[in-house]
């Protein structure tokens, strides 16, 4: 929640700004507006040998459950970077190619996804403080029903398909 | 600048909240994290019998300078319903078909620009208050010099030349 100004600490106020037609909040005190953006994470489907890496979350929410490695992306940090991140952060594994795959759409949380396809150059992992376990499974493996998030259940789901292709085109998709 | 908790109106300090490694703006009273997250930009390569879309700005920065039409994506909006906005917002223009171009990483100021290439239904504008103009452009008469932002340059530039090439593959690039 917005009640404050983070510039000035004055209370803000909610109404729409001129030459703007959606509703923001605006310090009553200073004036400056208070925008409110779509978040963007990054991740990557690591692949090793055919089998696909995932993480147990050891953390809220879906603690638990299976994912791949993914995170908010950070100022200053291009896309692929910051998923080559959260994968050796997460799972410790490492890679030097990645291809763009997906990018996901997720209005109602207001949350887009960049994730790539990942080659790792070896199977060693090394899960960080924020996963329980990492591990590669294959695809008759998947856990396909302790999955954390709706999203890493079709990018999977697609990726399988487009395996047996044999092509991987980049799409934009809406979840 | 974050000086305040937009919460509770406390002070905040900047450390490394436990489980992070990067500092953060935290509120000394509830004690909040308020992480700052690069921004996504919106918005099209509008194209109707060959020709191509820009507008000049109305506002600053760039004041006076050419655009391709592009804006922050809103909360709870899909990127290419941002686009669509965008390009109706800044130009008039209307279009029913657009395709997935270029992502742009540019980590300097933390943004992402996701863009597409749009075919209009007619070639009819109405520049809103954000555009001193609008209008359509053979190729022979982009101002290149006069463009707002380096992206624009790029991504006019790999348009012609794919356009010469007859595909429009999707790719990333950093600026």
């Amino acid at each position: 929640m917005i009640n404050f100004c983070s510039n000035c600490g004055g209370k803000v106020h909610v109404s729409v700004p001129p030459m703007d037609n959606l509703p923001r909040h605006i310090c009553g005190d200073c004036g400056q507006i208070h925008y409110q953006n779509p978040k963007v994470i990054v991740g990557t489907l690591p692949v090793f040998e055919g089998k696909v890496l995932l993480c147990q979350r050891a953390i809220e929410p879906r603690l638990g459950y299976w994912t791949l490695p993914a995170g908010f992306l950070e100022n200053h940090e291009t896309a692929f970077a910051g998923a080559k991140r959260e994968t050796q952060e997460e799972s410790g594994a490492e890679y030097n190619q990645s291809q763009l795959y997906r990018i996901y759409d997720i209005p109602r949380i207001s949350q887009i996804y960049i994730m790539y396809i990942a080659q790792l150059t070896h199977a060693t992992l090394d899960p960080g403080e924020e996963s329980l376990s990492a591990r590669l499974f294959e695809e008759s493996e998947i856990p396909w029903d302790s999955l954390a998030f709706p999203i890493m259940n079709d990018i999977l789901k697609d990726f399988f398909i487009d395996r047996q292709k044999g092509a991987f085109p980049v799409a934009e998709k809406v979840l």
